[in-house]
Parts: C-alpha cells; structure tokens; sequence
C-alpha cells in the first residue's frame, strides 16, 4: 500500500527538528518522504519520487504526526487479572493473587488475552511493546495476527521456563516474521539461583547480546539481594558478566550511586514504570538522577494487573509529575525529555532502531493526534500539550509498518473485537470458576 | 425531551446498591425512573409511568450508566495559559507566568475561554464544576451558554474583586438560571488581610453559609501563615468564625492533627486536586487520614495551567495512587472510595444535592461509559475498572439536566467547537504578543 498523509503538522523527533506543516509519503511497510508542501513538490520530481500509485490520500486537516509511542515493559496477558488483583503489595501480589492464576493459563489463553492488550495499545498510540511472559510463541502469535510490533524477552526463573528454552526463543523468534524480535532476558534476581544467574551469563557471552531483567524494582528486593550476596541486583548482575553486553532494566526504582555508576559504564537503559510503581506502592524512581548522568529512560506500562491502564500518554504525566513530586521542584524532568523517552529511548532500548524517528527509510511506525480535541487547545506548545494534556482521546489513527491497525476508534487486527471480548470471558470465567 | 435508556448496565452510587442491569427514564430535566427492566414494566403501569411518549430511546447495549463526575475546584478561563506555564513552583508560577497574563484578560475573554475547558470536561464525564475565577458573570454566561452545571465561588483577595462584588455575586447569581449557582469563599489567607478575613467571616455570618477557599495547597504557605499568625491557615479561618457554617477548602496538602480536629468538628470537605499538586510539586495530600477521621474528599482538576488536563479518570488514579505512594501501601484509599469522591462526595461538597446519585427525583446529570474498549476488558470488576483503567476513551455521552451535551465525540453547546478554538487562539496571540 502507498498512503499520503497531506496537510499535516508533524514532529519528526529527530532532535533538531520542530513541530512543521507537511507530508509523509508511505511506500509499503516503510517511510519514503517527510517534510513541506514545496519540499514534496521538489521530490516527486526525482527518480524516486515519480509515478508513484497512493492506495490511499489522508487528509490530516492540520492534525500531528509522530511517530508511534513505544510501550517499552509490559506482560500483555495479564489482561486476565486486570482488576482481580488490586490493591496489593507486589509480593502479596504475586504470590498470592498472581503465580496461582497464571498456573491455569494455558498457551491459547495466553495468546487470546494479549490481544487484549494489543487492542489498548493501539488505543494509546503505541506501535511497539517489550514483552515478557510465560508462553514466547504464542505471544509473539498474538502479536504477529494482530499485526503490532513486539520485542521479547524471557521470564525465565527458578519455577518456569529454562536456559534452554531461553536459547531456543532467542534462536527462534528472532527472524520468525515482520513484527516479532527476541532479546535475552530473565524474571528477576529473587526469582533466580545463582547457578541461573552464571549460566544465563554463559549465554550473553555466547551470543555478544544485550540482557534485561526486572531490576530493584521494590525496596524489599534490593535489601534481600543485599542479604544474600553483599550487593545490589545491579552490582550482582556486573560482577557475573550479565551486562558486558549492554541492556537494562525495568523499574529500577531503588538504585545507589554506585548503580548508577555501572549503569553508565555499561552503556544500560532503564525502563520506568510510574502507573505500575505508584499502585503497587513501590516508590518512585530516581528520573532526574538517570537524566543528570546521562543514563537513557523509556517508559514502560507493566502489565494490566499491576497497573492497570495502558495508556503512555498516563504514564507520560506520571514520569515527570512523580520526578517533580520526587524532587520537590516543579522544574524536575520537563516534558521535552518525556516525549523523546516515549518515543525514540523505547525505540533504541528494545534494538527497534528502524523504528525511533520520522525519516525516509525508516519503518512506518506513525500516529496521528487529534489537536481538534479540547485537551489541546489552544495550541500553544504542542510537546507539553502531549505530555501534560493528552490522552487516549487524541488518537485518531496508529500505523504500523505501513499498515493502519486503528482509526477513529476501530481496530483492524484481523479479528473483531467483540469476539476477543467474548473470548476474552470465557477465559476468565473458566479460570477464576 | 424524554429520554429512555435500555440495555444498559447501571450504577446508581446509591450506598447499597451494585451494577444491575435495566433501564433509566428520564423525563424533562430529571430522573423519573431507573431499575431492572421487570420493574419497569410495573411502573409502566402506574399512574407516573404510564402515557409517556419517548422523543428518544437509547440502546445502551450493556454500556454503563453511571452519575456524572463533579469537578469540584477548577478555573476554566486558565486554558489560556496551558503548556505556558510549565516546571514551575507554584509562587513562581503564580507571580510569573499567571498573574500578568490575567491582568490583560477581559471579561469577555474568560467567558469564551472557560468554553474549552467546558468542553473538556464532557469529554470525560464530568456534569459540574465548582469554579473560582475572575469576573464571574461571565463565567456564569459561559457554562449557561454551554449548558454545563457551575457552583462558583469568589477569588476575592487584597488585589482583585472585593466584599461588595462578593455579596452581589452571591445574590445575584444564586438562581439566574438552571445551571449556575454560587457558594462564598475568597482566594487564600496568603492573599487577604486579616481585615479582608474578618469582613468575609462578617458575610459568612449574616448568610449563615458555608465558606470556602485554597488551604494549605503548600508548605510554604502554611509555614508563612504560622509566622504571621502563629497558626494555621484552617486554625485561622476556624477562630474568625469562617466555618461557623461549614464549607471546606480546596488542596489540604499540608494538614496537621489539629487542622483536621477542626475539620472533622465543622464537618468540612476537602477537595483533593492530585495532578495539580503533582505538576507544582506541592506535595501528596494525606488522604488516608481524611479517610481515617471521616471527613469527606472531593476530587478537582484545578485549571487547565496548573494540570493541564481536565479527566477525572487521570485524576481518580491518582488519588489512589499518590495515597499509596505517601503512605507505602498498596491497601491504602481504594477504587470504591474513590469513586464516590469523584461523583456523591463532589456533588454534596458543592450543594448539589439532586445531582448526586441516579434516583428517581434527581436532576438526569449521568453519563454513559463505553464497556466495549479493550481497558475494560474483561468486565471483571467494573468499579475497578473505572478507577484503575478507564479514560476519556470510555466517555460515550453526557448528559446534563437531561439534555445530551456530548455524544459519540461530538458536543452539543450551542456553538461550533472550530468557533470556539479559533476565537481563543486569536485571544491567545492577542495576550501574548
């Protein structure tokens, strides 16, 4: 499909741009042109610019193009126990309210459920998710049917999955299709053995591959790592070789200086996770400490049990809100950094680089925001109208690879929402019967 | 117009009522009927029921009828100054970047203005407003235009408006129409005389009403006032008689045990405005110790500067959230609670006590939430869901003294939204050229 987008605002989020009047030109499932009217016209008199056949003309009528947000820590399942499992601190959450449901969830139940998800994404203008669970094909199945991007990792632990299987997903999903990548991964320091810990290091080293894991995320976890082996989950990872080949973490709540040091050295990410943190009562994590040394922040969601909205334009507000609310100081993480977490640091931290900015020969990743909504007017500074002002109400269109998945509020993934919904109960009522 | 919602799922916030499934009539501009479709047909055949000839029937096909939000402190004007006055402390803000800007609207502008904001708040369905601006009438114009339900208080302080405006406004305005009213309250102690105060408490007495104003939105303030008086803003305002007929203050960020002891003796309302507080790093109000004492909170935005979003969604995830933060657990203020701050609370704090849960008698102030988005999915817990996941996504109409302002993303107001966004971009490059 070839699709113009005409008579828009757009916002490249390449870094020496500002918000400009234009074009984008989509040829399959990626980006041929964007920039004005007369920068267009001088295009489509170039070789590569001629004769090209639009399958489809949009006309934006002044509404911002961007590129999609991307949802850089989630467990899409989950949907399952949205609203099951509230109101809890996170090892209650798990033990209790978590581990014992996901024991009566078999992979179809996985695959149906985070389309769920899916679906919300969409919703919020996200084109790409970091996924971790259970059952790595059928979510990367999920995620292929539905036509949305997604890098995995595992959540390999003492009680499931394996090295082995971990091996095999990063072998397999790799290359399976257009919309499925996997990274190697596991659960979380209090969920592994040391024994895990060294052979997934084995692993890292085998391969030369970046390594994420949920990381001090809840005071209680760093404390009791402390207990166990007289440093940090960070400084534990390290000193096994985990992070000789970069990645990251997710939360990252409770860091030290020293943390923070090796974060840097070793080239990390952090994935925050405000919605998720702030309802599980885990504490706020230090973002004007990460931006001060120059440690990169994407945002993630978490899943829909611990959080339970997926909404980045939420999570957006809580990132610098809880930075300033942190901090004392109303100046604390402006919202110019926010969007560029949402948007290119989620890119680059899940390996999508084809995926961070407006560019010709990127891939297609777009979305379009309604400034006809009364959230963004007047239009005064459309960056902080994104951040402190918008919503899921903005969204009027999200572009995936070249392929319009949502618009105007209807979804086009391959299969009618009411019978995921449907479905979706089923599951439920069988489970929790 | 009579109206006949079927299909639906419904949830009166009545104390001892759950989600049910029937039917809502409404008649004129109020609520005639509302139960399960069996107890419909009964009252069809009554006297009251019976002859009634439907000018619309709506199927809500097991959507969600629900009371409407109440905004309960806002300033609808200040849409001019969003995503203008970011990243700052709240004197900052105050002194800098609002107050210079104010001194150049007009009477007309703020009308216009506060339309935007309107707007927004049918987008996420909310049927009144406890506003305090400038020039009242025209703000009292705004919402009796927008057909939009408005309890204004004065911001009288040392600088602007005065105790005569003060009793005129509250005379006058009291009944002009079906949509405004008026309670008396002035700015905050920070920005009146003792004299002011006195004379004000002088009002409160004679009209033996409640009264209200910003308390201790900061530390700063607080501390200040114990230096100037050796008490307390609430401590204050208590000995000078303020609340010898109740009323409440908006924000109580910053309470003590005793300020509390008044509180809960005056049996006054707090109303929290979590994203404000947020955004100006003033702080985490103690909710759960409002809850603790039974002293009743209400939730507002604040204005459109200061958040910038106006979504009661955003701001019920916060109320929650924040109180789990501040107190480190995840049990503390939950989703039940929350919900009714944000509807009955609200409506009794602001005197609307026929606008405060769906019975027969009660003014048709409801708002129907769209169950078919994937954040409310699967219908688990739909209170939950609400507090936790929903959105302005979810607003599929508002209706307001039994006229439908908002539906399916379109508004009904008597004006063109493209008007309205125009006339306030011009009044925008106006004031800041």
């Amino acid at each position: 499909m070839n699709i113009l987008f005409y008579n828009a605002r757009i916002l490249t989020m390449r870094d020496d741009e500002d918000v400009f009047c234009g074009q984008i030109w989509v040829t399959g499932d990626s980006i041929l042109f964007v920039g004005s009217d007369t920068e267009a016209d001088e295009f489509a008199q170039t070789k590569e610019g001629r004769y090209i056949e639009w399958d489809r003309k949009i006309d934006c009528r002044g509404n911002l193009l961007m590129p999609g947000f991307k949802n850089a820590h989630t467990h899409s399942a989950m949907t399952l126990m949205r609203s099951k499992a509230d109101d809890l601190p996170l090892d209650e959450w798990l033990n209790n309210a978590i581990f014992p449901i996901e024991a009566k969830m078999t992979a179809e139940d996985i695959c149906h459920l985070s389309k769920i998800s899916i679906m919300e994404y969409l919703t919020s203008g996200m084109t790409a998710a970091f996924e971790m669970y259970l059952t790595p094909y059928s979510v990367a199945k999920a995620f292929a049917e539905c036509g949305f991007r997604c890098v995995q990792t595992s959540c390999v632990n003492n009680f499931s999955q394996s090295l082995e299987l971990l091996e095999d997903y990063y072998n397999k999903i790799n290359g399976i299709d257009d919309y499925n990548s996997f990274i190697l991964g596991l659960h979380a320091e209090y969920t592994c053995s040391r024994e895990l810990l060294e052979d997934t290091a084995k692993l890292v080293h085998k391969y030369k591959a970046p390594f994420w894991a949920h990381i001090q995320e809840t005071e209680k976890e760093t404390r009791e790592c402390m207990d166990r082996y007289g440093c940090t989950p960070v400084e534990l990872f390290d000193s096994l070789g985990l992070f000789d080949f970069g990645g990251g973490g997710y939360h990252m709540v409770w860091t030290s200086d020293n943390d923070r040091k090796i974060m840097k050295n070793r080239g990390l990410y952090v994935v925050t996770n405000p919605g998720s943190n702030t309802k599980l009562a885990s504490g706020i994590a230090p973002i004007a400490k990460y931006l001060e040394k120059g440690i990169p922040v994407a945002i993630g969601t978490d899943g829909p049990a611990s959080n339970n909205c997926l909404d980045m334009f939420r999570e957006m507000f809580l990132v610098t809100g809880l930075a300033k609310l942190k901090d004392m100081n109303a100046k604390s993480v402006p919202a110019t950094e926010v969007l560029k977490m949402a948007t290119v640091n989620g890119a680059h931290a899940m390996g999508l680089y084809d995926c961070d900015v407006l560019a010709p020969g990127k891939k297609a990743d777009i979305i379009m925001l309604d400034m006809d909504r009364p959230n963004m007017q007047p239009v005064n500074n459309i960056v902080k109208n994104i951040v402190y002002s918008g919503s899921k109400d903005n969204v009027k269109l999200t572009m995936i690879g070249g392929i319009i998945r949502y618009e105007n509020g209807e979804f086009f993934i391959g299969e009618e929402p009411s019978k995921i919904y449907e479905e979706a109960m089923r599951i439920s009522k069988r489970i929790y019967a």
